[in-house]
């Protein structure tokens, strides 16, 4: 593939395209297409400068291409962002399924496993610290996070439970797990910051068991 | 009290004083002293703009003074952001007492009353919010946090606690608080966001005595 004709997406517009040509630096693979090659750019400026301070323009910038195409590939700044977080979030889709089989009795250990094991790993913390520290800091970047967790986790998790207040309790357990990873891992007070990660998965499932299954 | 000779603190060095009442505007108001109005300014240029965009030399304009005295009076940027933590903090401090006195097996419930109360208070609330956006997007931020939560609340929690490992409890009971206000009133998912503040402490005051006091 070449120049800014991406095969995996609409076709750019020939004007955007050209402009995105004449000024945009070669792409960084021939490989890579130019929609994945803007979704990176746009994950690199949202994680260093934060939702706000992120621009369209910046992104098309550090993708080499024109604005135009990342208005024409995602839409709105907020629609870039969606999609960054999408990626951003792929591992946490990617272990879900490790949540939602298995016995009832020991979801909460399998959350508490899942969000613990993601958070740990330096690779899947630094993208979820970024969309954290967006999320805290900008109304539409929490909108996006929260429809995010909302529909492809939280509510896949009350739905396995059998309680008229499942939604709730997916959230009041999802709550203990925020509160560890922002005390654990983003403030890092000791000693829970270093104390052992079996440790704590010890001491949390049972409380987000009890959340989600409990009288 | 005039300018900037301020009778609640130090002495001002003399050439920053004149320096501030030349080019400074006037007192607020005549009571106000020089450093409670450095400190207004402070809270108000740390809460709107964060922790990183705010220079010592944006809080000495708004507070109408020399930079010098903003140095003069609480030393470095760092400094002066604890100063205005405490003072955001000073209702949370307030309100300690009323946990740490009382029957330990009530403690969660008291713990859990406090913090759900703070946040449901806009008042409150907003200082509070200030805080975490500063403490999550930046290392010393966080650090001034974790040092003030941990040395004045915490470790007095913990200190009611016969266990080997009281502070670790008293974290991980701070932890499903912290994870209550970032689901309920920072990123705002429902239906915990608009639950009844009287269910959401039912449901969470057992979890948070649990870790302070349970097996």
């Amino acid at each position: 593939m070449t120049g800014t004709t991406a095969s995996d997406g609409p076709a750019a517009p020939a004007r955007s395209g050209a402009a995105a040509r004449r000024r945009g630096r070669p792409p960084r693979t021939e490989s890579a297409g130019t929609r994945d090659r803007i979704l990176d750019a746009a994950r690199e400026e949202f994680s260093v400068h934060g939702y706000e301070k992120t621009s369209v323009r910046g992104i098309a910038k550090s993708a080499g291409v024109d604005s135009a195409l990342v208005h024409h590939y995602f839409g709105t700044k907020e629609q870039v962002f969606e999609a960054a977080v999408e990626v951003a979030f792929a591992p946490v889709l990617a272990a879900r399924s490790t949540v939602l089989e298995g016995p009832l009795d020991e979801v909460g250990e399998r959350m508490t496993r899942m969000i613990v094991g993601l958070w740990e790993s330096p690779v899947t913390r630094a993208p979820l610290l970024a969309i954290v520290r967006s999320a805290v800091n900008n109304e539409i970047a929490a909108g996006v996070f929260r429809r995010l967790v909302t529909s492809q986790l939280l509510r896949r998790i009350a739905g396995q439970l059998d309680a008229p207040d499942a939604e709730l309790r997916a959230e009041l357990a999802a709550a203990q797990l925020v509160g560890i990873a922002m005390v654990r891992y983003v403030i890092k007070v000791e000693p829970l910051a270093s104390a052992d990660a079996e440790q704590i998965i010890r001491r949390v499932a049972p409380v987000v068991q009890g959340h989600l299954t409990g009288r």
